[in-house]
């Protein structure tokens, strides 16, 4: 387990928030924008998606050569890039891009710092159109939105049946995954898809209980996984292990629901 | 064909603005308060939910007392009421309550007013948690909210395979119903859920193309029908009939857009 000083640990949110910023200010004058959604064969390579999300990592890439040029990168767009200091950022400018596609404000940028064994020590998960911010680890639980500042915790265990539970899309992955999210999610009260990386931010805000998913890359899940454990949720696989590197995905509001879903998932 | 001249035109705007905002007031403080999500058997009678919904329209009841008295109600907590003028205000406070359970900022706040034969003359549709409102009717067709302001405008047509569809639950109404919903959505580009009456909204920005319901009510249709034919759109049942009763709903971006996915839902 990485020990952080509080001293690194203050510079590390800093930055994080830094890079927030610079990443709201590069993807917002895109979203929603005139012509976003057009998709005819000629204009494929430059999809505005792609633009904002590749113009938003080279935003953030441009604060931590700055402000963490010790550090190595893990971003979706631009790869990896070494470091010297045993901290990884792991960037996911734009989750959601076809949330972003249709106007939904249901994707976010994602920011994690990441120690020994890619374990996440603190993420960040940002809304921007709504203005909204949340971030977990380094002793950090709490949110920032309309509504004002907030502690995150998650909501406090309960039966299965009691549970709402959600994922982005109802094929959840392979048929196999798929069936087993659906033995999950019928035992629960009430199943919602759409919310991409959004879901992770209302579990951790006490608003949902599970969020499942699979097929995911380490970039999906270092900054919800963070922020989730910060709140008092628990994340891992389907088979209970850490999940830092991605894969199938289960987040859960308590260990007693964690347990209650990776029963029903394994059948 | 009701015609209203432009001083009762410009009053009913006003009008509707004013119970947006108390609709807002009155909701606000119990979207995601804490116990919001208390479902035990003790509480359901207390459910924050429905205490937000009605007190929502006990506050938007209390504008049309003051400054259209004249005018009838529909409303989805607390019914009919008669009118002499010949418009009818038809009222939904908080359409989208698994959302707001949920913690999702897609549910709304309806209002629309309605002439001869319940032809809706103007709609708004209000996100009040991302402050964002979508009118239409009555001449105007626009969109406020953390952007700016904006005119609402459909997207143009383009074949089925370009299309983006949007339904709230991926069950989509009966049996039969989701069968004619997954034959339509099977040729579109890319089909998203749980967006709730929040899709209507996108579909009138010019960000989707299709949305697809069923099962639905007075109160949930007729904001949604006069801001989206205001941008440009169509909405028919799935005979290709008006829809301004609710039951089963197809919004199309365009003329074209709709011919095709009326043929494709038939089957």
């Amino acid at each position: 387990m990485t020990v952080i000083a509080p001293d690194l640990s203050a510079d590390l949110v800093s930055v994080a928030h830094e890079m927030a910023e610079a990443g709201r200010k590069a993807i917002l004058p895109h979203f929603r924008s005139v012509g976003l959604t057009a998709d005819s064969k000629e204009t494929v390579r430059f999809d505005p998606v792609t633009v904002a999300d590749r113009a938003a990592e080279v935003a953030m890439r441009a604060v931590l050569a700055q402000r963490r040029p010790q550090d190595a990168i893990l971003g979706e767009e631009m790869g990896q890039q070494a470091g010297s200091s045993g901290l990884t950022w792991v960037l996911d400018p734009i989750d959601g891009t076809r949330a972003f596609l249709a106007g939904m404000p249901t994707w976010g940028v994602l920011i994690a710092v990441a120690g020994a064994e890619m374990r996440p020590l603190y993420g960040l998960i940002d809304q921007p159109y709504i203005a909204e911010r949340f971030e977990g680890g380094l002793g950090l639980a709490r949110m920032q939105g309309p509504g004002g500042s907030r502690a995150l915790a998650t909501r406090p265990a309960r039966p299965l049946d009691e549970c709402i539970i959600m994922s982005t899309f109802p094929e959840v992955g392979s048929a196999e995954e798929g069936a087993a999210f659906h033995r999950l999610a019928s035992q629960c009260r009430l199943t919602r898809y759409g919310a991409d990386c959004y879901a992770y931010a209302l579990l951790a805000a006490g608003h949902i209980d599970l969020v499942v998913e699979a097929g995911l890359q380490t970039y999906d899940v270092q900054a919800p996984i963070a922020v989730i454990e910060a709140a008092g949720g628990v994340v891992t696989d389907w088979t209970g292990a850490r999940a830092d590197m991605g894969g199938r995905l289960l987040a859960a509001s308590s260990p007693e629901v964690h347990a209650a879903a990776l029963a029903a998932l394994r059948g």
